[in-house]
């Protein structure tokens, strides 16, 4: 643990037609991304320098062991083997399939340093799915890419969304699916499995385990059966099981005063660690409310942290300078603190 | 309007077994009530003060107009014909069928001074419903009964529950089903009634239209129907059905972002003055998230301004005079509003 927190945070450079390298410069610029290496394109990465100013300069490494040795202020790069040519001349906010081909190497390129033991951690700035189908890429995104990539030809793990900012951490058991669907989709089985990798994973390797939440589906989370029964059903049962193997799950909570709850502030110390949410906006209505620039997307389940910010690639400020880092910086941030947890 | 902003506004005493008398007790020590009349008992008021302490006591009157009369701290009371007698030695924390008769009796009494225009709001203490069931009343809460008030025997007026804080107003398209038949029930009717009560009542007899945020149901809206199609079928046809009558709503929004936006703030101006939410969940979690001690529930829809406090009765600490009474204050605070907007 303490080996690995000495070992550099992967960032991947992202869509090079967005945001992406300029949020990476300006964080090296603001010392917020020290101890980090870019796994990117070492053109891509002098542009966004330029295009944000005064940083000292870009430095490639050729290892990752190598990151720590550039002074303070300069960006260390990376470049995999392999990497598309030219991207460094792709125009700002349009679909380029060179760039979505050189996003693509840097992921896996990464994730291989990661699973290696060269890298503590994966920080990926933002892809642009529309350019990656336009490359002709088979993953829609990147958590589909990152499933694939930790399956070494098994089956694919089984990854939950967590959202989390200063206050709130709450990880998804439905995502980007009708809210009919979702219902659907709520099972002892699966609410479990969600609990197992939040314990797993939630308070990284802290030793310790999380006070995990668990909100209801219904109104009031179903007042005893009056209003749905999914929490009887489905949701209590798999708390039980879960509690049965030691993981420190309670509820179902009504979910409109489990975040409530669950939110530390000042003065307010939050009564969970985690909270567990049912549907897509039921967690993420309470994560956004507070402002969306803090907002870390983490992907729980992988053998190794990613963390990644809450945006994309913005294509319609791209090159401007004019990009907000402050949830990359999150997601570095968030990614430490998994790492090497306080 | 500025008539009715002279009227005292009505605050019923609610359940007197309950924290109800308390609460109304502490906002007129601290002033919070003036221009206020309880509509109550007596000696159930008389009772609260001595269990909260200092005010300067209880005053009968025999008509609203009267209530101005009484001095500063000094709680006017107004006891309706025909109240159960012997409540004010009704146990606290106990279900009492005499204290939830003479609830009963003082929100009739209430709504027909509003309606007869010698009052200008109505702002109800809390009842106990198992304890309103044990009286063998006939309506469920308080929706139910003021709704059946306000019809004079004809079709029930349809009403909507806003939920309030001084950040955030959001009005509930669907309230205590289960989310599968809160689903089923969104129709574009359903969600065009719920925009034009909106219209006519959020903002009270302003003048100014507000600018009302509709939430979708599902995830990003439905992303143009890849997630669901109640945005394509019902909440967009309503959307525009409600503009063709000048009613200035827009959406439907990504139910995650649009509370955040619509979120009134010190350096941060709210983009819409009210969210309309499909659910239960998706309009609470927000205005419940940062504390539950001002939110306010608003009744639109009935012939008169009616405002309460966003808790219950609290059998468990009836009559220690720990009650908070700011959800009550708000209560007051919203009715003036509505009444006499700024």
């Amino acid at each position: 643990m303490s080996d690995k927190s000495l070992l550099p945070i992967l960032i991947t450079m992202g869509d090079a037609c967005g945001i992406g390298p300029e949020i990476i410069a300006k964080a090296f610029m603001a010392a917020d991304a020290d101890g980090c290496l870019v796994v990117g394109d070492v053109a891509v990465m002098r542009r966004a320098v330029r295009c944000v100013g005064s940083l000292a300069g870009v430095a490639q490494v050729q290892a990752p062991r190598d990151a720590c040795t550039v002074p303070p202020r300069v960006m260390p790069v990376l470049e995999p083997a392999g990497l598309e040519r030219g991207v460094g001349e792709a125009t700002f906010g349009r679909i380029d399939a060179r760039a979505a081909r050189a996003a693509a190497t840097c992921i896996d390129a990464a994730v291989r340093l990661c699973r290696g033991g060269d890298a503590a951690a994966l920080v990926t700035a933002p892809i642009h799915k529309e350019a990656w189908h336009a490359a002709g890429i088979a993953f829609p995104g990147h958590t589909e890419m990152l499933q694939s990539l930790a399956a070494d030809a098994g089956p694919l793990p089984p990854v939950r969304m967590m959202l989390a900012n200063p206050e709130l951490r709450t990880v998804l058991v439905t995502i980007h699916v009708a809210l009919r669907q979702a219902i659907e989709m709520i099972s002892s089985e699966r609410v479990l499995e969600t609990l197992q990798i939040t314990h797993r994973e939630a308070l990284g390797r802290s030793g310790r385990s999380p006070r995990i939440a668990v909100a209801g589906l219904n109104p009031h989370a179903g007042e005893g059966g009056l209003f749905g029964d999914e929490e009887i059903r489905h949701i209590a049962p798999a708390i039980e099981a879960a509690r049965a193997q030691g993981i420190d799950a309670s509820g179902p909570y009504p979910p409109d005063t489990v975040f409530m709850r669950a939110r530390h502030a000042v003065g307010h110390p939050g009564a969970f660690d985690v909270v567990v949410a049912m549907t897509h906006d039921h967690g993420l209505i309470p994560i956004k409310y507070l402002g969306v620039e803090q907002g870390v997307n983490v992907t729980l389940g992988l053998p190794f942290v990613r963390t990644s910010p809450d945006h994309g690639t913005a294509f319609d400020i791209a090159g401007t300078g004019r990009a907000d880092p402050r949830s990359l910086v999150a997601a570095i941030r968030m990614a430490r603190q998994l790492v090497a947890p306080a």
